[in-house]
C-alpha cells in the first residue's frame, strides 16, 4: 500500500491517505483572532471538507473526530456548528476535551478527524 | 470496504468500525457524579465492553487507547480500575493526559479506544 | 490479521501493530527532571525511532502525531528538536495541544505516533 500525503509541509501535512483512512492533522481556523467558538468550528469544518474531498472522500465517512477547546464554556457553540454539518446517520465516534492553550494565542478550537477512503 | 456504525447519535455514533478496525466514542461515566475517579473508570471500561462485544470483539484485541483525567491526582486509581480490566499479553498502546474539563461538571476521566475486529 | 505487541507491558505496550499500521503508546522521555522542552523532545523521538525499527518501519512511513506540551511555551523548543527529526516530504498529519498535567513531575512532552508498517 502506497501512503499519499496531501499539503505536505515542513513540519506536518494536512491530510495522509493509507490503508484507505485518511487521517488529517488538527486544523485550526483562519484568522481566528476575534472569531467565536462557533465561527472557528465552521472555519475548521470548510476546511476539513476542502480536505477530504482532495483526499477523495467527503463527510458521509467520517468515523472519527478528536476535538480540543481551550474552555469548555465554547462546548455549545462548537456543537451549533458541529451539528450543522454532521451528516445524519453518519456521525463518527467523537471526543472532546478541553486543552488549556492551543498553538497561537486567539486560536480556541482544534479538530482532528480520520475518514475512510 | 462498509462502514459500520454502532450507536448512531445526531452528533457522534458510540463506535465506528471499518477496514477491521473499531473506533469508539470518548465514553465517560453515567451517573459519574459523586463517583470516584476508580468507580468512573470501571463504569467507562464495562461499556466499552459492551461497545466492543457489539462490533464483534473484545478488549483483548485493544489496539489504542487514550485516556483523559481532569487532575493527574487521579492517575493512581483510575490505573487500579484499568489493571483489574486490562487483560495480560494483550495491552494497548496508551497515552494518559490532563484535560481541566471534559463535557460535563463531575466527569473526571473519559477514555477512547481501538480494537481489531 | 495477527496482532503483534511490542514491549509489552501490565499496563500498556510501547506499540501495537495490526493492520499495516503501528500505532505507539505515547511516549515521554527518560529521566526527564531537569531536561528541556527541546531535550525531552529529542529522548522521545529517539524511542520512537527504536520502536519503529522493532515493528518493522521507520519514520518516513509516519502517519499520525499526537503531541502534548505542559506548557505552550515549550512549543518553539519541541518543534526544534521535531524539525531536526521529522524527513522531509514525509511529515504526518500532526496535532499539538497543551495538556498541564501529565503522567509524572517533570515531564512536558508526550508524542505518540502511528506508522505504516
Amino acid at each position: 500500500m502506497t501512503i499519499k500525503r496531501i499539503g505536505v509541509g515542513k513540519r506536518m501535512s494536512a491530510c495522509v491517505v493509507y490503508g484507505g483512512v485518511a487521517r488529517t492533522a488538527g486544523f485550526v481556523a483562519e484568522a481566528a483572532a476575534g472569531k467565536s467558538f462557533k465561527e472557528q468550528t465552521a472555519d475548521i469544518l470548510a476546511q476539513i471538507d476542502a480536505t477530504l474531498k482532495e483526499a477523495g472522500t467527503d463527510k458521509t465517512k467520517i468515523l472519527k473526530a478528536n476535538i480540543w477547546l481551550t474552555s469548555m464554556s465554547g462546548f455549545a457553540q462548537m456543537n451549533e456548528a458541529w451539528d450543522a454539518w454532521v451528516p445524519q446517520g453518519h456521525t463518527p465516534a467523537r471526543a472532546t476535551v478541553e486543552s488549556p492553550k492551543l498553538a497561537a494565542v486567539g486560536l480556541d478550537v482544534e479538530i482532528m478527524v480520520e475518514a475512510a477512503v
